[in-house]
């Protein structure tokens, strides 16, 4: 029943979806104890100009 | 006052978007007491490769 | 795979929780096509201190 | 630490963001005490048909 | 209609909460012309112990 | 920047939190390039009456 949400500036490949998904899910099994069957992972990808760090966009920086 | 997010792999056309609202406000005005025009309702769509159940991505499976 | 999270002021009774469950789990069966078992339900529920609207807290008002 | 995420209906010009980013970890930084440097700030831009107030789509009002 | 999450490690007062509230819904209507009574502003506290940054718990730091 | 969500039922403990975060921290920057001292990660525990599968609460299973 874990549901993991990554939200992230910019978009990864599929492949980097993969095996983040792959990893995520292990290491909670591993040590939190969550059959993975139950685990869900959301990836949402923001465009650069939707994020802030510091009170200024990222595509300022 | 409340605020759903329904997260969801792929896409629902605007009627069921429709249906699911109508509904969905229906019921927390039925059995929480929520009056509808306090209820907000948001649809996220994520593609199938933004989603992983049991450590694989959709589109894999 | 639909995820939906129920943000709300206040809190309800296990007996609401439970049929608001039930119903939005149908609902998206049937208007949606989403199998009851991949929908996942999670209730958040806030003080109503922790809520504002038109800029004023929940408990203000 | 503050992560503020900002889900809204239609999108805002680069500027708008900006504008928001700027006076939001100001305001937080001001009143809560967090250092703008651990703000966070992430815009999230659904179409008006992926919004309900009320039971209705925001696009049929 | 914009729908802001605060989230946030510790915890705030109500005075705190009460001026943040203010003046996040003064500025999405000042620069992003979203009318103040549709702005929904939710604080979600966590303890220090449920957050990490760079792979640490912030009660470690 | 990527913010990682990790909402689940139950609680973990503090030893769990802090190997979850520390692999999780990892991941993202061996597979997706994200600097670690980027990553932020909340967890967000609910009681089992607050989450649903298929529709029962999961107090009820």
């Amino acid at each position: 029943m874990p549901v993991v949400t990554i939200k992230l500036a910019g978009t990864l490949t599929r492949e980097q979806k993969k095996k983040v998904a792959e990893e995520v899910t292990a290491t909670l099994e591993r040590h939190a104890g969550k059959p993975a069957s139950y685990t869900y992972i959301a990836f949402e990808e923001l465009p650069d100009e939707n994020w802030a760090i510091a009170g200024k966009l990222l595509d300022e920086e």
